[in-house]
């Protein structure tokens, strides 16, 4: 399923990052676009927005992302469990990730690297400090344009180990026990 | 209800961790202990455990951990909403956290910092690099310890802004799926 997204305000972010789904990171870099699984990451600030995340020196994305200074950051849902599977146990070498998986490109406004239409909520990013990638393999990045389909409650994937995951589940509303200025 | 909890293999710390759920983090300093809600954390590495977080530095607990380079990191699950939720919205000022939450301080074995009795899985922690806490509230912890009882699919918290939480649902088993070296 292809998800019709829309542009979302980039200082509420973190209401599709912040519960910590499993993501699927796109690159673009000399000619080719690519595809990695990723579930280290974190918000970092509200404005500009910044997330950080760990990326595997020895995937090759890392020197793809590095290079070109831009990411996608795509939230997948249940539904494309496979086909995040799949991306986690595969290498660059074994070909194009969007034709092994089906997956369709979509334009970014701000970046070279694709949009995935199948997932719910897309990142474009552009990378913010890379004082800490040599020790740490931690990118900072600017997240510099939002797309999102405004669906409720969505079943993203969360990573546990052991070829595991957990899905969301239910939401539960707290906002009346919020001072306001936390909300 | 209190845990019983056990010791835990370092190594598989990101089980618990990497699915993105809201911590309770507890500090003492001179003193006093103290708790606050955090959402914004990330694994770093296997080995040593390194977990990254965001602390807001208007947040008392900023200086307490930062000085005493050390704090627990806990895993609540549902059950503890309305402590999660109190305790994300008080003060330092307003008194001792654990009496005001009935929550149970539990004794560490390598920081001064408590467990909390109530929370399924505790994680110690030393500061293991402050380079980027003065630019981004960004600590980089290295897990020196970890508690955790062995529950089920625990229903974790996971906080979508605007006074919302989702809780852990169901699991799904890839380990089929996966390349052996992955798992």
């Amino acid at each position: 399923m292809r998800f019709e997204k829309k542009d979302f305000p980039l200082i509420r972010v973190r209401e599709h990052l912040e519960t910590g789904p499993i993501v699927l990171v796109t690159s673009h870099h000399e000619g080719h676009s690519n595809i990695m699984t990723m579930g280290w990451h974190t918000m970092m600030q509200f404005s500009p927005a910044l997330l950080g995340c760990y990326i595997w020196d020895g995937n090759r994305s890392h020197s793809a992302i590095r290079e070109s200074r831009e990411c996608v950051i795509n939230v997948p849902t249940v539904d494309l469990a496979d086909q995040v599977v799949a991306i986690g146990n595969s290498h660059a070498e074994q070909g194009d990730k969007f034709a092994a998986t089906r997956l369709t490109p979509g334009k970014a406004r701000r970046v070279k690297a694709p949009l995935i239409d199948e997932c719910y909520a897309s990142f474009e990013c552009r990378l913010f400090d890379d004082r800490i990638v040599d020790e740490y393999g931690f990118f900072i990045w600017e997240i510099v344009r939002a797309h999102v389909a405004q669906i409720d409650a969505p079943r993203t994937l969360h990573y546990r180990g052991q070829g595991s995951f957990m899905v969301a589940g239910t939401e539960i509303d707290f906002r009346k026990q919020f001072r306001p200025e936390n909300l």
